[in-house]
């Protein structure tokens, strides 16, 4: 067993440095002063140039060839495997390769942060080109290295095992259905009174809320922190996860329920495996199922009825305020409002979908080079009148540059907003069956639920792929029916 | 040149991954919750290996020889030799040494966090010999490569070029007049009537005084940020400092006080030569230079009778009182309050040098030799006697076992307290001659003295040596005659 663990303890170093990675890159977006910024970077390029050498080093092929014949117990293996996955994914490019999508990519975002509010496609498209060209390389070489399509090889950094086939095959489903039931809720709703919120909502207090909710979704204060940054998100390690969130005094609910999603993200992290720490298979299986954590407390918990009934009060105290606005029938219409539009991070639950649909569609097509960057505005415009009603004619910034993600070349991610979407339902829909939720949540009482959570997903960390994970869980591979019969109760049957 | 780049790239590498050391310490202390400390220090000590590595690679030896040979600029032989010394630093002592050092110093400590409280001499003695053993050794390597005495060579760790040869002169002097001069000063104060503070002081308002006070001096919030943490300190790097402090809520002064001590220090970490980033030869000059300037602030500006009135104002304004024991007379009194005690942190300007000439001796003397651990108490008693005419017969808590400084075995240390306080009395005095002090900080405009520091002080970094430094900026070196005036001036002439 002398190589396993050499790689053992290498995998853990590496994992180490990643630790510091994470808490300095957590200070610079939460804590670090603007005058700290050029230093920090070049401490932090500093310490990856330090860890991509570790990752790449030389030693480690001969190392996974006399590990492979060592004797190892079941368990070691399945460490063995996803140690073997990583140190492919990050050997896999050639180095001039990934220097050159770094430049360009770099390129690319930040001159995007201006010409997005410019509305200038022209000039956007001149930096997207070269960063298509080289995920196309990517996809190429990772294609040869794994047998996959092209497309497949990118959308499997993030989603191991999940094909386009089976997302051509889901997401026709869920187009089949979810225009038509769009336009219902739309109807639906247009007689719906909802009370608007009287501002403003100070800060401190909207903290405090956050921090209460946080408590109630059982977010473990002694591994972890809330914080402020521009831009949410849930970083640290799992024995210290950080989240963040931003406070708008105009409305709380914005924070409130960005920080019950990243509440999701955080319980993942803080359950995973601790026999795994510093481990690859003691990490989160796939981005999809990262999100169905989140997805599971915001959209399948936080933003249902009964939870409305949960938040009222806590609401009302936390602003000392019984205003109308406040009440639990309110907030869960607004908690539940559709509207179609342009941008995919304000969309709501039901319209999300078809933002993502319409980027995988023109994602995929890209890398497999069906399609051109310069045609990407047109099949934009024409999916976002098929699917959500509207069009982006002319309109780049709320258009198809509205993102991020493609400056810096990640494609193959936007599926893992939807499947985390639907893994949520498919997890809430079994957990339906073993207990009785709605009393359970109407007791404040959602120990039992995140039990189910820990024991069925958070405690696997990787050690399963992620079918057999979800199949393990809920007795079947992805199943979008779960999905669909939760926006149409949800959203038709209220 | 080509060594000599080599060489400064290394150092900026090591310096970086210091940087990122520095930033996760800061959240260690400042900001983690319990739960993250174990897989914290995990990737700290990954990062000393690494850096560890660096700093003893085998080829530096050559590459300094080769460096030496090579056309430089005298600012670049400046530069080369303060790596030269640093590499020399790190490299003296042999791996296993260093390792027992450190089992025996973290055992020693970790005992002592209890023994301390439980006045157990006995049980702390026989952990702190094989530290002095330890230290011993390290200080005949040191002896050898520097030739110098055993004990300065521990000295110059933290004081380079400084010897007990001068030590001791300059100490006899001070004890030549101190007792005398705290005898005078608490038969002039039995008299004083000081109002004690009406508490207690709300956390926030104290927080916001301690931002208003490093305003008022100078603080860089661009390149720095104030926290709390159980023990203050100064940490973070040049382009981003990060000072903490921890709030009494029944006295507001010490964490005041104390804000502004850390405020001088990070004055000097801000003001630091930028060309020399990365660099030892940016760094601070000193452990005693760096103490300087925080007693500067402290000491020489922050507790004399001008400054209160600058004080009083603001401490009114934040804690929205005019209670008499808020006058400025009131808090000059309170500020600078003399009364010989037993604790060394808590001791006042004029009771304090004689803790550390006491520790001195003792130190000096335990590692020449001349005395055993076993001779610490009653030496400790006799001079506390001596000293401050207070006993500390059978009360180790209180006593020799207070510090934590030699617990782990960091000898050397002590002086640098002292020498701090006289360098800041020498500045000041050479600033006065130079420009109105008293109008300047009646008027509350400090700037001119800060750039005073900038100039002769910060911006120096370790381009000369101590000696050069005070000589270029004040005309001569060390006299410790200007802190005789100061004390003299400030607590019998007022
Ligand atoms: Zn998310
Ligand atoms: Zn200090």
């Amino acid at each position: 067993m002398c190589y396993y663990n050499k790689l053992d303890r290498h995998a853990k170093k590496l994992s180490r440095l990643g630790h510091l990675n994470a808490i300095c890159g957590w200070d610079q977006a939460a804590m670090m002063p603007n005058g700290g910024a050029q230093a920090r970077s070049e401490a932090m390029a500093e310490l990856a140039v330090i860890s991509h050498e570790l990752a790449t080093a030389d030693y480690l092929e001969d190392w996974f060839k006399q590990a492979e014949a060592e004797d190892l117990t079941p368990e070691q293996r399945v460490s063995l495997d996803a140690l073997k996955r990583q140190w492919m994914m990050q050997n896999i490019l050639p180095a001039d390769l990934v220097e050159q999508q770094s430049l360009a990519g770099s390129q690319c975002e930040h001159a995007w942060r201006t010409q997005r509010k410019q509305n200038d496609w022209e000039g956007f498209k001149a930096n997207l080109k070269p960063v298509v060209e080289l995920a196309r390389k990517e996809a190429s070489i990772r294609a040869q290295a794994t047998g996959l399509s092209r497309y497949d090889a990118l959308l499997d950094i993030y989603e191991p095992g999940m094909t386009s086939a089976v997302l051509d095959r889901i997401f026709a489903e869920v187009k089949s259905w979810l225009p038509q039931l769009i336009q219902q809720v739309e109807a639906k709703q247009a007689t719906e009174i909802v009370l608007p919120l009287s501002t403003p909502f100070v800060i401190e207090q909207q903290q405090a809320l956050s921090l209460e909710a946080m408590k109630l979704l059982g977010f473990d204060f002694e591994h972890g922190r809330l914080d402020i940054s521009t831009h949410p998100f849930c970083g640290g390690v799992p024995t210290d996860v950080r989240i963040t969130t931003r406070y708008d005094e105009s409305d709380f609910t914005s924070a409130l329920m960005g920080v019950i999603h990243e509440t999701g993200h955080a319980r993942y992290e803080q359950g995973l495996p601790q026999q795994w720490r510093d481990l690859p298979v003691g990490e989160a299986r796939s981005m999809g199922i990262h999100e169905s954590q989140s997805l599971f407390c915001e959209m399948q918990l936080a933003r249902s009825s009964l939870f409305s009934h949960l938040l009222s009060p806590m609401i009302q105290k936390a602003f000392n305020s019984t205003d109308a606005s406040l009440s639990a029938e309110n907030l869960r219409l607004i908690n539940t409002r559709v509207k179609p539009g342009f941008i995919r991070v304000d969309a709501d639950e039901v319209t999300y979908p078809a933002h993502v649909i319409l980027r995988y569609e023109i994602e995929r097509d890209l890398i497999e080079g069906k399609i051109e960057v310069d045609d990407i505005p047109t099949i934009w415009d024409q999916k976002m009148t098929q699917y959500l009603g509207i069009s982006t004619q002319g309109n780049f910034t709320d258009g198809c540059m509205q993102d991020i993600h493609w400056t810096d070349g990640s494609f193959g991610y936007f599926p893992s907003y939807t499947l985390g979407a639907m893994y949520a339902a498919q997890f809430m829909a079994t957990i339906n069956q073993q207990m009785d939720v709605e009393l359970l949540v109407g007791q404040g009482n959602l120990t039992p639920i995140f039990e189910w959570l820990q024991t069925h997903i958070w405690n696997k960390g990787s050690t399963l792929s992620t079918d057999k994970l979800v199949e393990q869980a809920t007795g079947e591979t992805l199943n979008p029916e779960y999905f669909k019969q939760h926006l149409m109760k949800r959203y038709l049957n209220n």
